[in-house]
C-alpha cells in the first residue's frame, strides 16, 4: 500500500461534529471517515491558500474534465460535461431540486430504510414521504417491483429519490434493477433523482452502475448527484456535481440552485475536487481494500463473538447494516445503553424508516486498532443490555 | 505602514470572477478587492488544511466570541454570542430571511439606488420589490421620510432591506437615521434585515453604527448581517454571521438557515473567520487609509481632467458612485462605450435602481498604480464618447 490507513489521528477538540463527544466516547456514527484525505488534495488547497486572494471564484471547464475523467476511468461512463452543474453539495441541491421538480403536496417516492436526510427534504420543502419499503428476506434486501409501480402510478407521486449505491444497506443496484426503475418512472411521468455520493466506495472486485449510464431512457428523467465528499472525506469541502442529460430539466434546476445560491464555490472546492478527481485514483482503491477488510474483520467478530447479530451483506459504502431482531425490536434503546455502558456511538435504525428499528448501522471507515476498540465496544455493550 | 497594498498582483487566469477578462482589459466592477488577504486568515487556513481530514464541521464557541470581540473593540457594540448564528453567506441569508419573513406577494422594501443583488433575492422568491428611492439633492442622497413612511403603512409591506452602509452610494447612515427607520419600522410591523457587510470599510477618521446598536427598539426588530467577506476580500470563504436578538425571530431564522442548508460551514471558513477578526484589526485599518487615499486620487482626477463628472462624496465602502448625467443619462451605453475603447470595465448605475442610470460605480479597491491606469482609462473613454 502506498498510503497508511492505520494511522490513529486525534480528531477531539476539531470542530468535528462527529468527534464532539465525551472524552471516553469513541463515535462511529454519522458517514465522516477517520483518515487524512488524499495527499493531492491537501497539496491543492495550500496551493491556493499560498495565492492569497480569496475573492468570488468561478467554475472553470477544468473542473467539469476532470468530474468526466474519473467517472470515465472509474466507472466506465463518459457523461458530457455540458451536461454538469456545480453545486456546494448533494443535500442542498436535492432540496432545491425537490423545490423545482415537484409541487407543495406531491409525493416523493423513496425506499425505506433509507438515508435518513431524504426525509428532511422532501418534509421541510411540505411534500410528503412516500415509502415503497424495501422488503427484507433471507438477510437481504429487494424491491417490491409490484409496490414500486402502484406507488409511481399515484397521481401525486411525481418525484423519486434513488440511493445508487443504497445507504444504509450497502446495496449496489444492478443495471437490471435501474433500468426497471427507469421504466416505471416513464411509464408514470416520474423524474428521478439518483444519490450516487457513495458509489466510489466498493469492495475490491465490485463496482457501481451510476443510474443515468443504463439507458437513454434512465438519463432522461434523471438527475444524478455526485461527489468527493464521501469518496475522499472532503464533507467540509462543499463541492458536489449535478449531472443531468435533458436539456429541459437541467435548465429547471439549474434556475433552482442559482435562486437557492447552491451554485457559487468556495476557494478550495474548485482545486480540491480537480485534484482528487486526477490524483485520487490509487488512493481510493487502496481506500476500498481498507474497508473491504474492515469489514470482514467486524463480519468475523460478529459470528464469533455476537452470533445473535447478523450482518448484511453489501458491497458498497463504509457504513455496515446489521440486523438485532433476536436482541431488540427497539434499537434506539440498544444503542443508547451501549453509549452509556461503553461509550460506542453508533447509528439506531429507526431514523432511516422501514425495519430500520431492527437494525444498527456502523461506521468502519477508520483504522483497524480503531474498529477494534469499537467492536470490543459492542460486545461489551451487547451483553450487558442483555443481562440488564 | 505593516502591509503592502501596492504589490501588483495579476490575478487573471485564476478563475477569480472579476477577471475573467480580456488580456487588454482592467476590471474594476464587482465588490472584489485586489489585495492578498490579512496573513493571519493565510496561515489560518494552512493550518487547517495541514490537518488533512475535511469532515463535517460544526461553529465553535471561539467563532461567535471572535465576531463579538470585532464588534465590541471596532464598533463599540456587543453583541450577544447567543443571538448569532453562522451562515454561509450574506446573500444566500437573505434569500432565506425573505422567505421565512415574508409571504409571496408581499412587498420588500428597498431604498433605490442599492445593491442589485437584493432585487434578486427579493423577487426570485415571488415579492414585490417596493423601492422608496433615496433623493438626490445637491451631490448628496437622503431618504424621502415621508415617502418611506407611506411605503412602510402599506400593508403588503412586511420587510424592509436596509444597506448599512448603503452600496452604491457610500453612505454611512447616522444613529438619528436608523433609529427613524426602526421606528416607523415599528410603528407598521416591518422587519428590517440590515445587510452591513460593508461597514467595517470607512474612512479613516469616520466609523458605521450598527443598526441593532442605536436601540432595543431597532434590535428587536431586526435581523443584521455581518461578513469578513468585504472586510477582508474573502467572498469565497463563505463565512457570515446573522445577529438577532429577537429570540422568536431567530427562531423562525434559524429554521429556514437549515432547511436551506446554509447553516454548516466549509472547512476553512471557521479558522479563516476567527483569525480575520482576532488578528485583522491593524489591516484593516490600513486598508482602510490606501481606500481612503485612492478615493482621494480619483476625486481630484476627477475634478481636474474630467469636470463634467460628479464624484458623490460617500464615506463608507470602496466603491465610488460617480454622476454623469452632463454627459449621459444612459450610462449602460457609456460604460459600454468606455469598455470597448480603453478595456476598463466599470458598473453601469441602472441595474441599482432609482437614478441609477445617471451614474456608473468604479471599484477603487486595487493598488494605487493600477488605479492611476483605471483614471487613465476613463478619462480616455469619457473623451471618446463625448466626441463620438
Amino acid at each position: 500500500m502506498q498510503y497508511d490507513f492505520s494511522e490513529m489521528i486525534d480528531r477531539r477538540h476539531t470542530d468535528s461534529v462527529k468527534w464532539d463527544v465525551q472524552d471516553n466516547e469513541l463515535p462511529m456514527w454519522v458517514a465522516d471517515m477517520d483518515f487524512r484525505t488524499a495527499p493531492g488534495i491537501i497539496s491543492a488547497i495550500k496551493q491556493k491558500a499560498d495565492g492569497g486572494i480569496f475573492g468570488y471564484e468561478e467554475v472553470p471547464a477544468a473542473y467539469f474534465e476532470a468530474v468526466q475523467h474519473w467517472y470515465a476511468t472509474e466507472h466506465n461512463w463518459t457523461p458530457h460535461t455540458d451536461w454538469m452543474r456545480f453545486v456546494t453539495g448533494v443535500v442542498p441541491a436535492l432540496s432545491s431540486a425537490v423545490r423545482r421538480l415537484s409541487h407543495v403536496g406531491d409525493n416523493v417516492l423513496v425506499q425505506a430504510p433509507v438515508y435518513n436526510i431524504f426525509y428532511n427534504s422532501i418534509v421541510n420543502n411540505g411534500r410528503h414521504a412516500l415509502s415503497s419499503d424495501l422488503q427484507f428476506h433471507a438477510g437481504a434486501y429487494a424491491i417490491d417491483w409490484d409496490d414500486l409501480a402502484t406507488k409511481m402510478a399515484e397521481p401525486l407521486t411525481t418525484m423519486m429519490i434513488l440511493c445508487n449505491p443504497h445507504n444504509p444497506v450497502g446495496k449496489v443496484w444492478t443495471s437490471a434493477d435501474l433500468q426497471h426503475i427507469a421504466e416505471l418512472a416513464a411509464t408514470h411521468h416520474v423524474t428521478v433523482f439518483s444519490d450516487e455520493i457513495h458509489g466510489d466506495i466498493t469492495d475490491a472486485g465490485h463496482g457501481y452502475t451510476p443510474f443515468a449510464a443504463v439507458s437513454d431512457l434512465a438519463a432522461n428523467l434523471s438527475v444524478t448527484a455526485v461527489s468527493p465528499s464521501k469518496t475522499f472525506n472532503v464533507a467540509a469541502l462543499h463541492a458536489a456535481t449535478l449531472i443531468i442529460p435533458n436539456e429541459n430539466l437541467r435548465n429547471q434546476v439549474d434556475r433552482g440552485i442559482n435562486t437557492d445560491e447552491l451554485a457559487e464555490p468556495n476557494a478550495f472546492a474548485i482545486p480540491g475536487s480537480i485534484a482528487a478527481y486526477t490524483t485520487g485514483s490509487q488512493w481510493v482503491h487502496e481506500l476500498n481494500a481498507t474497508i473491504t477488510a474492515n469489514k470482514q474483520t467486524l463480519t468475523t467478530f460478529v459470528q464469533q463473538q455476537l452470533p445473535e447479530l447478523h450482518v448484511i451483506a453489501g458491497h458498497a459504502t463504509y457504513l455496515v447494516w446489521i440486523d438485532c431482531r433476536d436482541v431488540t425490536h427497539d434499537t434506539q434503546a440498544l444503542c443508547s445503553a451501549i453509549r452509556q455502558t461503553t461509550g460506542l456511538f453508533i447509528s439506531a435504525g429507526a431514523v432511516y424508516g422501514g425495519d430500520g428499528h431492527d437494525f444498527v448501522r456502523i461506521n468502519v471507515a477508520c483504522p483497524p486498532a480503531r474498529l477494534q476498540d469499537g467492536l470490543n465496544r459492542l460486545a461489551a455493550g451487547i451483553h450487558q443490555f442483555e443481562q440488564a
